[in-house]
């Protein structure tokens, strides 16, 4: 035995003295004894809220929402189907794939519904042209992908799965709203580090977990966050939301079977909101639930590319038409923007469509050289478009942090001399200027028009429309699958 | 159009002063433009250094603990994988599995690659009885699980599955090394968190990656990490290991379709060190790359629970047996310990066998009873005994930062007055009295006694130690099947 003398370990002293003798230590057990709610309890609100929460005290207003959000989600998986990034995806995964039992939209393959979960998340973000929330979650990707999949699994009725996609949107946007914008800026991807949240609570709504299990299938989110910022420009973007609703579900199928997790996932010492960020406001996430809904502040993209540079484009587009403008007429672009078009958007050189949707430089010379900022106008072949490149390196920019997210000032300054000036108070799309149905019909037939016939095209806009008097939800996945 | 004078947009100057009117922002282009290697393109360089490292470069001596690992990772895959938490991961997900492609070690299922990773994970990991690095990475879990399923459907020998094993572990263990100990003291289960690296690199070495695409499938994984040490005690905490498996997996088989990530996912502003830890050093991720090993300072556990327990359980089991003590006789126990046994293993009043694993009260008491801390001492059964339930009641504890992870102090105090005492200086098993080989053969057959006849037993280690000579890896995987 080691002569514990010579180390200091004194014999002569009882537990008192020794307990005094160094630093007491709290007792940080976060086991399952405390059943009870507390005002800090917030992941055991949030599952208490949506194990029990029906689709019959959902707002009027709350579901159309919810249903245009699903319309515009469907239209951006549609377009984004065919993207080299779901080929490969596809081409990669298929030989691991379960049985044929889920739709991928707007393509011939079936797979498993978790293979097919994560397959539609990516197609519905790698056009980077689907929905966006406050902390700019892109709400619709992690959590349609999961249930629509789940759906043809397990029979669903339209209105449960309007139901659990509002209530996944809730879960996902709330925990987010928490953390934003501290989460955000250390680099995280939101979309996929919240989305996970709300993947697992809308299919653990559709697989009808208890609030015990409901816990546990959050606590298994927790673990799983998806993305960083790193990868903007690259194909891991995309799949960052199709990964978030395969880990959601995975979650929600392992609760189901009573896989155990922790009870305070978000709100523990070393849970996911304390280790994910460096504040966090949990009054985010319980006060008036079930009283205001997330997806109501939901919006839409009228560009195919990162949000932060819509106000940009919508700008650029408006000069363009007022001075009938070309490129050769245009001398400098000075931008000014928000301190986020810089850390998110800041390639100079983009080589791929993937990469110009996150070039402020290509999105205002496209803009102002084409009028527009859709797909096309975000692809491999528009990026290396010559007068493209030429004028992107006329173009400067200036961080101004007096702008909000959805504002900027464009000054083209022309060859003659002429300086002509734009501010966007709020880009279009935004939440005071948001889509109208009739834009994201237009969307939607834009994105879906080389993937589906006319009148299949028409059918899937009307199932989306009418899907809360739809026995099975899955006729919507099968309508749109080719 | 919105009056921009009004709104202080400097009509009269040019874009020098709007420039200098504001902050110039640097241009944080992360694209892949910058191909050449710099100092800091660590990312790149543990990339090259695994797709270019050869099984013929391997010291014997690695070699040698390779082999260790694998027989220690083995028998802890077969004595866990009857447990409830591998059954109920079984039974939720084998509906979605794809064709049966490979072993569940211990068990009479087959499923596809991505999923048989990530239950053999789980099993390896259950009993909280596996391998252990410095940064407290279980090395084995996640990089041996990925590439055993992976050699199944794809053919490799044996010196290609100890190439891939050393070489996944080396990925992880260095980019754990980077980060440790904040990135573990935030909250993290850094055998998910930076697994998900070694089981990216080990599978995409036997894929046959390009320097390209290692680059990516080390993106990948770094949009994956998985693990909070808030679900220690729960299921959820196998479930990290196995997830990281299945996660590096399918990055690795997602790159070598060429699905692109970032190129400097470690070290970039926003990539995985930054945005997961507070503290960074580089070096530790390149120095010596190919000629220091971190398979060499890996330990093998002696005791079925949180490796920061052991030093207290194999002092109380000396005590127990020089003194012949009985739990009638002891009056208390004052545990002086390390700082991380208040930080993981707090929970004084486990209620699952998984709960007492991370219970310093109960590791303690059952050590003192039975004079032992195997599997059947972190049993359910074991931690709802009444005697050892009594004597844990009986447990006080110490923090002292003065000792060192593996150390503890022990006093015992008898109810007829005596005070007997134990220094641990170093805990058996850890790299000071690592565990022999005859203890490491003991300690499988002991784990797989239940699940394997004598003589498969015998033929697994056999296979283990001879790997090497294997024509195909995957026959060790069938053998160890049921």
């Amino acid at each position: 035995m080691t002569n514990i003398h010579r180390r200091g370990f004194l014999l002569g002293v009882g537990g008192a003295t020794l307990a005094a003798a160094a630093s007491q230590q709290p007792l940080p057990d976060g086991s399952s004894k405390v059943k009870s709610q507390s005002a800090d309890d917030v992941t055991r609100r949030i599952a208490r809220y949506v194990v029990s929460a029906r689709v019959e005290n959902l707002p009027a207003a709350v579901r159309k929402e919810a249903k245009r959000t699903l319309l515009n989600w469907v239209g951006c998986t549609l377009g984004g189907s065919r993207h080299e990034t779901v080929d490969i995806a596809v081409a990669a995964l298929a030989p691991f794939s379960g049985p044929a039992q889920a739709s991928i939209l707007g393509r011939k393959e079936r797979l498993d519904v978790l293979h097919t979960a994560m397959i539609n998340g990516i197609s519905s973000h790698v056009l980077d042209f689907d929905d966006t929330h406050p902390t700019i979650i892109h709400p619709a990707g992690p959590v349609a992908s999961a249930i629509l999949a789940l759906s043809e699994h397990r029979p669903t009725s339209g209105s449960e799965f309007i139901n659990a996609l509002v209530l996944g949107i809730e879960a996902e946007c709330r925990i987010g709203n928490a953390v934003y914008p501290a989460h955000y800026d250390a680099g995280w991807h939101i979309t996929g580090t919240a989305g996970v949240f709300g993947s697992a609570a809308a299919a653990g709504k559709l697989l009808g977990l208890s609030e015990q299990q409901m816990l546990w299938a959050l606590g298994l989110a927790a673990a799983q966050p998806v993305g960083l910022q790193e990868m903007f420009g690259t194909m891991t973007k995309s799949f960052h939301p199709g990964r978030a609703a395969h880990n959601g579900l995975t979650a929600a199928l392992l609760a189901s079977r009573n896989f155990t997790s922790s009870e305070h996932s978000i709100e523990a010492k070393y849970g996911w909101a304390s280790v994910l960020s460096t504040s966090r406001d949990y009054s985010r996430i319980t006060e008036k639930l079930g009283e205001t809904y997330e997806i109501s502040v939901n919006t839409y993209k009228p560009f195919a590319c990162g949000v932060v540079m819509h106000p940009t484009i919508d700008g650029c587009i408006e000069l363009r038409n007022e001075h009938k403008l070309t490129a050769g007429q245009i001398a400098r672009v000075e931008l000014r923007v928000h301190p986020l078009v810089m850390q998110l958007t800041a390639k100079q050189s983009p080589q791929t469509g993937l990469e110009g949707k996150f070039s402020i430089y290509h999105a205002a010379s496209i803009a102002l050289i084409e009028g527009a900022g859709g797909v096309k106008q975000f692809s491999d072949r528009a990026v290396r478009d010559a007068a493209t490149i030429a004028l992107r390196e006329r173009v400067a920019t200036v961080v101004d942090s007096a702008l909000k997210e959805d504002q900027a000032r464009i000054l083209v300054t022309t060859t003659d001399g002429r300086r002509l000036e734009k501010y966007v108070e709020h880009a279009l799309g935004s939440i005071q200027r948001s889509m109208s149905d009739a834009q994201l019909e237009s969307k939607f037939t834009g994105l879906a028009e080389d993937v589906l016939p006319a009148d299949r095209i028409r059918r899937v806009m009307d199932l989306c429309r009418n899907i809360e008097s739809l026995p099975k939800a899955a006729a919507l996945a099968r309508a749109a699958a080719v």
